[in-house]
């Protein structure tokens, strides 16, 4: 039952409180729930409602005495280190408590952390998002899971408070992350071939703008066309939202699996090797639009 | 005024009745054209109301006596053939008529035609389409037009009896053929894109028509996601629509364009090199979705 | 009997004395020959020995009256011209006569230039080289032939006098210029690999040049190795030698020819880019060395 | 004074008896030393003349007693062991003895290693090596150095019993390994670019063998190219010598300092994807001359 379900589960544990973090944790608030919140910088919980928060020196007290505890951290081995190490959540957390782990991290370390709550007495439910911070905080998310069919079932109503919707890949700990690492690199492939047509485009005298209007209006009438496209084509690198060394790092992860899986991604190595060349060009820090954009236009001399 | 407008041209010339070019003739008499028709082919025309058209020997004839013509022909030079030949359309064809050019041809193709029609006293408006025989019947066509102003007004009511939007690509009478070779770009590197990923999806255990199906209704719900994306993840290859050896035509002319533009196209290469593959392999009457898809496969061992 | 064919064959036509003819045409004068030559810009017939020479006014001119006629164009249109045009070699010349295609052209070219020869009754030897003209004028051109036997036997010691070895490729007659396109490609694509391999040797810290006389002096110790490696090594950019511009039309070619035999190469894409890039840059008149090595550089921020 | 150096080192540490080892341990003892050898696999050392090698039972024990320890392992993880291990030759090596490390290792790996050195008072050389078994049996290996110059004067007259020529890149430890990662990384480029050629030429009729001729003897006329030129155009792929999963492994290992460097390589990107799909259609045992150029003749179709 949900309504019981709901109560049961009333306190939930919460770590991670960045650009995705805050407003999702905002979102956990207005839909009813307490939240026991670890953060590196402890200032972060500020941002969250007073009454609703408790704020907790580590991940292992943010886990205790609650069934839910969710992460939302930047990278495998944060992560790895709020589940394993010495203060983490494994030395507090409740037998047959679910973990949703939300962030964006390879395959291995969703299987080797589900692993590690099995072992622990615990569960893994892997629920990795797409949607950048203003759609987080708009419940507009689409979240993957993966995992055991109950932790589904227990997770529903809290992931249902925070997106649009939820597709669900399997029961291996691995299976959503699989999907982001593929969704990340299909949003940097899109990015690329639009570059390379607007640029063509612009390069034989059209206006790139219309060229994108058209397609984001017809053919390709999807956000990633729409909104990218717009940018890419009016060559609008400002501000900075997510960074072209972070999409770097997307394109390595994507690489590195392509390897583990022994499956050639020819277009994984131009958008890697394009994102790697931005690096190296120093524009780490620049917006992943210009990282991509930009070598484009360069390589063609405008 | 249009109601004028639609009477000076009710008759008009239509040159093509390939799979395109029935469906879309067929509208025309809907609306309420009558045509003067030629087809390699003459059969084919029976296949059209045979109170609304006239059959005719020659290109020559069919643009003869009307103001304005509309060709849908499968290549460049059989196009110039048409316009240009002994019984070519330049041999009757009005002062100031309109030849309306639906074809996908290269650019320069388009630039040479205008200057004939210009010299001739006559003119030319590109008007390339997107959609396939289906979308034409269901007068869904995307068609991008490029050419001199008048000309466009002469032809917008025709055109918007065969598809749902029109849109403008300036007065170079290759532009319209420009945003085209893009579309057939971007179409074939979504393929790719998406038959690298499914693999990927595949190889990590995943179902590969779920990955599919989540893409094409949240970040990738267009069209060619939602149609191809089921295509390649049910490694559905039949029946054959377009074949891999023209999808590969395609990839051809878009990496000619890069050339002549000076625009360079790592995408371009990689489509370009994965259908001419698949024409090496044999696979070159096969659809296109095949030439592609399998290709990945086979490069994954799967 | 090599007398007596020396003595048949004691005046030869010679066209085209660019940087390449002119020291060729030399070294036949040195081994005795008289020439008849014919070139666009006359006054460079002012570099050979006058008492060996006859200037003539069109290609027709030089090839009437001698048995062989040897051509070293800079273009395909070119030599057909200086073949089948209206004061072209095929207006004059002896039946049986054998015209020693030197040139550097498409198999294509090759081809349609022996059938028309064959029509017209003489003999067409394709016999393309490798070398720069400083290997031209030392005799130390490698020579590659197809086409006939008995226009090999007769051309034989007329090559010898020019280059330090002749290989043979059959009779087809496009065969020595699909060595030839396949030669240019892995000359190219030593180029591009060189410049990533010391690129990658400086981002680490060591001396490209040390590197670069490591590998020509024990696994690479060919030519191209220890030439270009120095080159590209020291960033030595200047002379410009050959220049991007037509590097870049080699790699056309060799992109061309896998097209038409419809054999996939991966690296002529990367090549091709790589000029094609230079070329948008406006750096198509620099050496080929800087337009691979610089724009490898650029790609890696240095 | 390197007779006194060389009694001083009369006996030397050697740890990894593979295809490398037993030929390189051969040569050093015809050169007079005597060994204290260790492998995994203990009965190997059998191969050794019983007089002049002592059989240790860890690299601790090898390292026993001696100033000199040469390690030719065939891993990074197997020597980071062997070196830092409870049993590893930091356990009981001399101070100021030299570790010769041969191994062809990373250079992250090699910097470590001579890290741990320093700090235990003992020094480390990198002397990675290029050449296959038969070269070592033959004393032709070409060897790469790099570390600080007493290790070098002092390895000096070792390397030459075992080599034909010594290079030397620098006082950081990993440059020697950059040096042989980036040639590993042009072997398998020349590789692929020898396939690509050669199926070119096939395909338009030639005989592979011949092309392959004509190249080896006159502008790529150094040994990658003869010996391998030979083995791709016949496409001769037995016996197998070194196997494409470890031609595989070579392309990561450049991939990823490509990475760390920050150095973009397209053609590391071809010859990657070349072999992972070879390791993924399961030809990870053949000879990685089979996983290249089968590779790209089935691309051709042929």
């Amino acid at each position: 039952m949900i309504t019981s379900t709901n109560k049961t589960h009333n306190k939930i544990g919460f770590i991670g409180l960045g650009n995705m973090g805050v407003p999702m944790a905002k979102n956990l608030i207005s839909a009813g729930y307490r939240l026991q919140v670890y953060n590196r910088t402890i200032s972060k919980a500020g941002e969250l409602d007073a009454a609703s928060r408790t704020v907790c020196q580590t991940p292992a007290a943010a886990a205790n005495g609650v069934d839910i505890i969710i992460t939302m951290l930047s990278e495998d081995e944060i992560l790895k280190e709020a589940v394993l190490g010495e203060e983490g959540i494994l030395k507090t957390f409740a037998k047959n408590g679910v973990h949703i782990s939300m962030s964006t991290i390879s395959p291995d370390t969703a299987q080797l952390l589900s692993k590690a709550h099995v072992t622990a007495g615990s569960r893994y439910l892997a629920a990795p998002v797409f949607g950048r911070p203003d759609a987080a905080a708009a419940k507009k998310l689409w979240i993957c899971t993966s995992g055991d069919e109950q932790s589904k079932e227990i997770a529903k109503p809290i992931l249902e408070s925070l997106g649009q919707g939820i597709f669900d890949f399997g029961e291996d700990a691995g299976g959503a992350n699989v999907v982001k690492v593929a969704g990340n690199f299909m949003i940097l492939a899109s990015m690329e071939m639009m570059a390379e047509a607007y640029t063509l485009a612009e390069k034989n005298g059209l206006d790139r703008t219309k060229v994108a209007e058209f397609f984001g209006s017809t053919l390709f009438n999807a956000p990633i066309f729409q909104n990218y496209g717009k940018l890419i084509a009016g060559k609008q690198y400002q501000p900075v939202g997510f960074k072209s060394k972070l999409g770097y790092k997307d394109a390595r992860i994507a690489f590195k699996l392509s390897q583990q899986a022994e499956s050639p991604m020819p277009i994984v190595s131009i958008v890697h090797n394009r994102l790697l060349s931005a690096v190296a060009k120093g524009w780490g820090d620049t917006d992943w639009v210009e990282g991509v954009s930009r070598g484009v236009s360069e390589d063609a001399g405008v």
